[in-house]
């Protein structure tokens, strides 16, 4: 059997049906008959080359909700099972990250759409330890964004000891963001939302936020100085990073999980004398994978979605490039 | 009774010999006749008025050992006690952080020779709870430096979970980075020292390093890619931050105790995909200090220290200024 789906032929194309023949069956595969796929921003990066590891025909999509068609031999999950898939879907088990528990840091990963054919499709065929199965109370179009984007929020918040009563501050209220204000409200924090857009002031107390504040004006930030145990950077934008860090109380830790371009540029000073750190959090192990959906499905949170048939991917794409979506987009078939 | 110091009566002089009323003695307050006092680069900063908070007459020093003379009423400590002073000398024991037990993050800190006056002198009176009994193995002199260089390097490892058998790189081997090496050692890490001057490669060695790298040679330092769970930052100067931080393992943190001027220019990307942290550290805790003079007892460790009488020192501070001091000068009456 070829699997169908929407493939990029060459860098900032638009996508178009591609069928392809699937590696056969390993014993530890499962092959997944996909109903949901959400889109991130690394999706674009991927179509556009931006990363300089793109192939093409490029297959994109890694928030993946559907159900297991086959498994090999040596797979532990079952025929019939709703599952998820993220970012990653492979590690080499062997290395001292994997051996830690870490494999979203293993050297050797692979990912689930660079160099492998990803979730813009009907069918994917991977490895069943990078498959998690979905627990029963979660909606799966709400549930697809947990697997990249919330894991991404989520685990840091964990590894860091964010709890109960901390102060939390969260930069950009997208794809990530609104997650990272629904998770934050469930854990008992108290949140800020730090937005550049005006019209998400509202949506922003909606998803669990306690204050909302202007990204874009300096002096609102500056009002939250000396405030927060923690500040979780969604934004892939350059930033008034000095201004950011006086926002942390002493010992407070600035996260980034987006990348934003160019240099972050720090005087050393600031770090010193309040003990503030700066740290990235990449995407997270298949344990923090799975805490993330027991979390989403103890406490009912979801993405806030739009969902768009697979067949109009196009036009869902360009969507999520124009920053319209509220807050994520996820296809469907 | 007047106290008999020595203090720069001007920006960048020399000392002389100085005398002051010193305030009353309040129910917290200790007397202590000094017999020790260690030569800080802060001091040097302090006498320059590098930092613009400098007021004279001022009195250095801030590693002082020696006795005590006379308590006031409210005062744990006991006459006759042999006792130890560093950098700070109040707190207002009333905000978030001293009532976490981190009153040296206190906003309203007192320095104790930073508008009163130090210990460059033959006595000082101050709040005798920044006042830290010295277990009786201790020498004097060797402890004096503990103090402030001890903790500063002593209260970093334990807060951020340094544990045995870990690999630990300290950047610069001076006053603070040959104590860690000694700490680390005991501690039962494995210890590579980054120094820029070659003769001090065996003597890192002596000191507990298992490895010594030339911090000039970007190849030596390339060659510790990904190797480091911590990193110590101890050299006050401007160093190649992304070779450094590709020395980090995942995860890995680099922390920095002194200030090295100008910006830090990180790409984000490099703290993203690894997970690597870049925080400060300044001094510790009181409890953190009374933990570096215990575990400094218990390991038989003390600063490898030079030691001048307190009437020639205006020469020992030129032979710190010129970096001539294995590894730490200490001033004795």
């Amino acid at each position: 059997m070829r699997f169908a789906a929407f493939a990029a032929r060459a860098a900032k194309q638009s996508l178009s049906p591609y069928e392809y023949e699937p590696a056969s069956l390993r014993p530890q595969d499962v092959e997944i008959q996909i109903s949901h796929c959400g889109i991130c921003h690394s999706d674009l990066h991927l179509i556009d080359n931006d990363w300089s590891s793109s192939t093409y025909p490029l297959v994109p999509g890694h928030e993946i909700v559907g159900t297991v068609m086959t498994v090999g031999g040596d797979c532990s999950l079952a025929v019939g099972q709703r599952v998820g898939v993220g970012w990653q879907r492979s590690a080499c088990f062997d290395c001292e990250q994997c051996r830690a528990g870490a494999e979203n840091l293993c050297a050797r990963q692979e990912a689930t759409c660079v160099g492998h054919m990803g979730g813009f499709a009907r069918h994917i065929r991977l490895d069943g330890r990078f498959v998690f199965p979905l627990p029963e109370s979660l909606d799966a179009a709400g549930a697809a964004p947990l697997l990249c984007a919330g894991v991404t929020v989520f685990a840091p918040l964990r590894r860091w000891g964010v709890v109960a009563g901390a102060q939390v501050g969260v930069i950009g209220i997208g794809g990530l963001g609104h997650l990272a204000l629904r998770f934050l409200r469930a854990m008992g924090c108290e949140t800020t939302a730090f937005s550049s857009s005006p019209d998400k002031r509202d949506a922003a107390e909606r998803l669990g936020a306690h204050h909302v504040v202007s990204s874009t004006s300096v002096r609102e930030v500056r009002s939250n100085g000396n405030r927060f145990d923690f500040l979780l950077c969604t934004a892939p934008a350059r930033l008034d990073w000095i201004t950011y860090l006086e926002t942390l109380k002493p010992n407070g830790v600035l996260c980034l999980v987006g990348a934003p371009p160019g240099l972050l540029q720090i005087p050393a000073a600031q770090l010193l004398s309040t003990q503030r750190a700066i740290c990235g959090s990449d995407i997270g192990s298949r344990n923090a994978i799975r805490e993330t959906l027991a979390f989403a499905a103890e406490h009912g949170i979801a993405a806030q979605v739009e969902t768009t048939p697979m067949a109009d991917v196009n036009a869902a794409l360009q969507r999520v490039r124009e920053n319209r979506v509220r807050y994520r987009m996820v296809l469907t078939n």
